[in-house]
């Protein structure tokens, strides 16, 4: 069992199997990464030098998508031939462009599961439990590395997924990458106020709705930007339609239509807990947007 | 002291008081209420007959929005004249339009606590501490009656703030209202999503991140309605300011104005910390939008 990288989700990987008895062999960049992880004990064996990886049969390339997009010649040189290959990214047909058709079995996949950590220091055991773990299989895809793959997540606790890719991608640019657009403007917005007391006074006032909202888009400015350009086109469909909603909202308090805009907030009241993740699901709407008349 | 209305706000505020000493008389709408609200002690007098707030020389309207401007007369004639009268309204300038020059000397004021609960079972004690209270004095308001209503902020250990009624409802616009359909506009264009397959798997992937900026928008439809509409004017404004934000940054990714975009984001990572309460000012970005990558 082989990783490449043991940032949040190589070492988190790491630490869940070699607790399940499994040999884990990881490959990482500075050697400095490579004693840390070696102290924390996120793998069995832990290098700088390629050839750790040779005697694996299965290695997941736990790396940032533009490391994925663009890996170094070496890697590509050093990863065991046949080799049962599985990736990370949050994109994935970018992912299977780059990777297809090598001299390995490649399983495009992507375990959504995170905290705000990065690093060796990073990794958490339990990461991936109940946690989706999407792969996208083509036509040529080999069925025994998908079924390799997929074992390897529900040993790790993870709800296993197969879709298309261009599927996953249009799904995450709704879920996941338009929504840090959206949260980037508010905090714009709220910025752009141009008396400065006002200004001022927003700034003190905000509360845990503003929080909230705003939170990713106040995330990791490289990450996002990457996003958007990795799945350009589904980011920017997703981002269209919801400036269509922006403008229709706008159109009915402008126009006053306050019944209709009761009408779609309730609709939007019903359609929350759907995309709740199943442990929040049951969770109440929270604490209120500025006071406790929301 | 007097408070009508014994829900989230008023009820807080009466266990508050009563722990610190003062005889709190409150009146409600319904017997079943004055009952309960007898029963978790939330005032020494409960009582649905006005005449229960004729000693009360500060006289708290813990209503909501709606009923603030649109008060029952029976209210209004039971009122002590020449009380100090303050309300707790989430909009100043449509509630002093109502309520300045009666009988009564009126203080606009905006205490920004709360909780996701409401009605009888809601008040908490301490509800208030470390929270914004906010009035809005106009040339002719007494200023007696403005320092009792501070007095009664501090004493429940709100921070005690005052500003020009239409500056707070264009900072509440901001970083309250406006939001509100910010996030709402989020769940309409997820679930506008065409392709079902693809509509379905949004939900399975959705996860912290999106709860997080959907949280505002799936909240109660009637509040998030009337927000807008007694602070139509701002939140137009604001709303205005939003789209115009959105379009800039759709503009960046269909031009693939990748540096532009970066330096966006990372404005608004330094941006947000100013707009956290205090409390969470210190708090990291969170967890991830969807995966371990932000």
């Amino acid at each position: 069992m082989g990783i490449v990288g043991l940032g949040l989700i190589g070492g988190s990987l790491g630490l869940d199997l070699r607790q399940r008895g499994l040999e884990v062999r990881a490959l990482v960049h500075r050697p400095s990464t490579a004693e840390r992880a070696r102290e924390r004990g996120l793998a069995d064996q832990v290098d700088t030098d390629p050839a750790v990886l040779q005697p694996c049969g299965l290695v997941v390339l736990a790396l940032p998508l533009d490391q994925l997009l663009h890996p170094p010649a070496a890697l590509e040189a050093a990863l065991p031939a046949e080799a049962v290959l599985t990736d990370v990214g949050s994109v994935k047909a970018p992912v299977l462009e780059r990777w297809r058709g090598g001299r390995w079995r490649f399983v495009a996949s992507h375990p959504m599961a995170g905290t705000a950590q990065a690093g060796v220091e990073a990794g958490v055991a339990g990461l991936f439990a109940e946690r989706p773990w999407v792969a996208t299989p083509e036509a040529d895809t080999d069925p025994g590395a998908l079924e390799q793959v997929r074992q390897l997540a529900e040993l790790v606790g993870a709800r296993w997924l197969c879709c298309d890719a261009s599927q996953h991608d249009r799904a995450v640019a709704l879920i996941s990458h338009m929504p840090v657009l959206v949260s980037a403007a508010l905090l714009e917005a709220a910025d752009g106020e141009n008396d400065g007391a006002t200004a001022q006074l927003a700034r003190q006032l905000a509360s845990s709705g503003f929080a909230d909202t705003s939170r990713i888009g106040g995330g990791n400015p490289a990450l996002g930007t990457l996003m958007a350009r990795s799945n350009r086109d589904a980011v920017l469909a997703a981002l269209g339609r919801y400036r269509r909603q922006i403008e229709a909202l706008e159109q009915l308090v402008q126009q006053q239509r306050w019944g209709e805009l009761e009408q779609r907030l309730s609709r939007c009241q019903q359609l929350r807990p759907e995309f709740l993740p199943p442990a929040a699901a049951t969770e109440p709407p929270g604490p209120p947007a500025a006071d406790g008349k929301r």
